[in-house]
């Protein structure tokens, strides 16, 4: 998120306080008033604190590093209960017990700055919560650490940028079941509502929400993806405009695709740069930055030995796009010898939907895989069915489709892959000579399609009743003596292929 | 590498020592005579310590944990000149100084705890290699450490299997330029030799050794899912058995995909086993192991921002193939109405050989696009050229292919795409419409292959004018604002999506 950009409303005002100093503003009588404390208030924080204080007509105490901001900010809202804190000890002496802070600001180093200040000046029983994307190896380490002192530490995630942090985000928390007992009830009060339901749930202990929040954002990264190939498909296959295109995402919005991302992409292509008169996304340069969540999430599978091959090709995807002086190198290399436009418009744009129908299972269904090994390799219980229902609102991936999620993991808590349940299975039987149709196409005319290419090899590989992997633990046996397993009896074997090629039976190396 | 597989050769005499005592065998003449100490003494260590011994004529003195492992190795080979040793003391005074210490054991916690049992007995100068599998990170971090002793920490990638230990090894050592003096006529004496030249060269500072190392092995993953999607294809699209696609690939090894892996694939496939008469890639068990190299290759790829999406597909079809719970799951899930068979079945082998030519082409470009970012992150000063050279014997990759890599980076050491290059770029060109076709194919028959589509897409993305990643940066502008940048002037823009939709000027949050 951008913490810059957009910031505290301008005020002419002169501060409260016109000497400037750092003194407490606190009296007596504001002591130990505020119902909760926000940490940082750069975008996130402040929306957060303003919503804890708006919708829910808490008192908020808020600090900042920076003196100024904390002023400004306080004096910005002056119809809400806000009690600007200048130092740590003003901070803690302003809030009821236990104390709850919400710490909003960069992941990393500064996080442990800010905990080892609080540390200080709070007692056993309060609660830090990290709304940060801190790494949930972190998280798990400070939860730990903090345990020592008494003070519940819990990481939770917080996703729905500056508007969702105002007016409601998906917050997903991890920490202790004694901290959920005070949370619960605040996080509810301010997340978004999707079909009448917080979406907040208590993920799991320690790491568990931070996991599942960067799991969230690799999700994204593929879908986003996914997007960008079926706009540039469409775009390269039919020659629309951006602004006709929009009206097809609009379209498309109204059905089984219906989520905050395809509504956004609509309003995307639909901007006119007002400098130019081109569409802006023309104007645009094209090369996708990140901030490295979606390379967490592939680090992170790689490490559980997931398969996210959708969300992989999406970070990829992104990186090939922003090293400009390789792609001036290879601008000479040759595409196909004939120029591609799809036969009929309205068919293939039907087939562009339903690849992207499909590929998006896919994505999902490989993140949710992360999710489970995630909870099985660190011990938390995490309910997959309520973690889809807190993506409903809120958040960036927001999408009638997590209903369908929740309702698979209602009906089987152990689904062994999500693509596999009744209503994913026949979405993608339905889907898949379109899919192929694209994916063929997208080669064909050399546009490039990771994403989409990616997910239908891994549907053709999961449903594989044979693969080639029985040739790579050959190959693997040839040249390292790594061992193979045989279909049709058990224990471990090698071959002696530099011997007289007998086989023998082996120790498991593995 | 297995190291309980194939172990020291058995023999039935008692050994030398008939009380069993861990006391030293050392007499007053014998000590400080050893050219070369080795730590370790499975598979890799008696592989290397016997090829030290023997190409080379060195005193070798050895040591392993088990002590009677120590014994009846050096009982086994009584022609050769080794010292086995029983404690770290002994050890190190059976050494020639500067003493230098080749360490083959488990990568990991081992390696620290003999590196702090060598620092007690070590001196200013001496050098102790460390040729197991480390993680380039640990490198850095032990060379570092030991550097404070005075003793040079060198750690080498060793690739070669337990062959290419005893008869020559390709060998990526890091370290300082001081160790490389003493180490350098030792290693280029057990090295492979390929056309002249021995498998070794100084890779460069700290843990640039094992970084190349680690690349190397993911390039492996890679060629290794490649050659398998090829040998699918043919078998599901053509018919042919496992013997006749044997023939296929010997075929191929003379020509441009001439290498070690395409020769022992053919050995695999013609393979049949003893027990029911069948091809054995049919008995083998189709779930690929992994030691984790692979992995690790492509986590570091996503710190660096490199896209190295072939390695990637291959490390997750192995993860893929091993889950078989979820492929039971999935099996039910429907391919193609209509069953695939190659209309031409000659033209279709062609066809594939040319696309698997073309997609080693991505990966091997890929692999070292990430050997250069690494250098570039680490201040390595890496030559390309002499890698590639240093893989042509010894390793597992070793193919006639790497020539032209070598000769690719001499006319041009900043190469920033090694695919660019004009011997690649040619092939690519003439190769492209088949890879096309085959890509196509695995689409429409429903078979997975993810390396190649993979490939194809990062090819058509490399080159691609224009990319629809413009379209990813303006979602992230509309809610996040994380801002982007336009193709037609400097600066840093932002466009208030939730206001009156005018762009303002922002600063760089990036």
């Amino acid at each position: 998120m951008s913490d810059t950009l957009r910031s505290v409303p301008a005020h002419d005002a002169a501060p409260a306080d016109p000497a400037g100093s750092d003194r407490t503003p606190l009296g007596a009588t504001d002591r130990r008033r505020a119902d909760i404390g926000v940490i940082g208030l750069a975008v996130m924080g402040s929306g957060l604190a303003r919503n804890l204080a708006s919708r829910n007509g808490n008192t908020v105490a808020v600090y900042n590093r920076e003196h100024d901001r904390t002023r400004d900010f306080a004096a910005a809202y002056p119809d809400a209960d806000f009690v600007p804190t200048f130092s740590y000890e003003d901070f803690a002496a302003s809030l009821t017990t236990p104390r709850t802070a919400l710490v909003m600001i960069r992941a990393g180093a500064p996080v442990d700055d800010v905990i080892s200040s609080l540390t200080e000046v709070f007692e056993p029983g309060d609660i830090i919560v990290d709304g940060g994307n801190s790494e949930y190896a972190d998280t798990i380490r400070r939860e730990r650490a903090l345990r020592e002192h008494g003070i519940n530490f819990v990481g939770a995630g917080i996703s729905g940028g500056e508007e969702g942090a105002l007016t409601g985000p998906s917050i997903m928390p991890g920490g202790s079941d004694e901290s959920w007992v005070t949370l619960g009830p605040i996080l509810r009060s301010i997340a978004a509502v999707a079909e009448g339901e917080p979406c907040v749930t208590h993920v799991g202990h320690d790491g568990a929400g931070h996991f599942v929040k960067m799991v969230h954002n690799g999700i994204e990264y593929a879908d986003m993806q996914l997007i960008a190939e079926a706009y540039d498909l469409i775009r390269r296959g039919t020659g629309k405009t951006p602004a006709e295109i929009a009206d097809v995402f609009s379209e498309w919005n109204t059905g089984e695709l219906e989520s905050y991302l395809i509504e956004i992409t609509a309003e995307v292509l639909r901007q006119v740069d007002a400098e130019t008169g081109e569409p802006l996304v023309d104007v645009i340069l094209d090369q996708a930055g990140a901030k490295g969540t979606g390379a967490w999430t592939v680090q992170t599978a790689l490490s559980l030995g997931v398969p996210v091959s959708g969300i992989a090709e999406a970070t990829f995807a992104r990186s090939l796009s922003s090293h400009p002086e390789q792609r001036a190198a290879a601008a000479g290399l040759p595409g196909p010898a004939e120029d591609f436009h799809a036969d009929d418009t309205e068919q293939f744009i039907e087939d562009v939907r339903q690849a992207l129908f499909a590929s998006k299972i896919i994505a999902y269904s490989q993140g949710f895989d992360e999710i489970r090994a995630g909870a099985a390799e660190y011990d938390w219980n995490i309910d997959l069915g309520a973690i889809s229902k807190i993506w409903r609102g809120g958040c960036i991936i927001r999408a009638q489709f997590l209903n369908r999620i929740a309702d698979a993991y209602a009906d089987q808590p152990d689904l062994p892959v999500l693509a596999t349940a009744p209503y994913f299975a026949d979405a993608l039987t339905r889907g898949q000579d379109a899919w192929r149709r694209v994916v063929i196409a997208a080669a064909q005319a050399g546009i490039p399609s990771p994403a989409f290419s990616s997910s239908l090899a891994y549907y053709d590989g999961i449903r594989a009743e044979r693969l080639p992997a029985a040739l790579i633990q050959g190959q693997r046996d040839f040249f390292g003596a790594h061992t193979y397993k045989r279909t049709d009896k058990e224990g471990t074997f090698h071959t002696q292929w530099s011997g007289d090629r007998t086989e023998i039976e082996a120790e498991d190396t593995h």
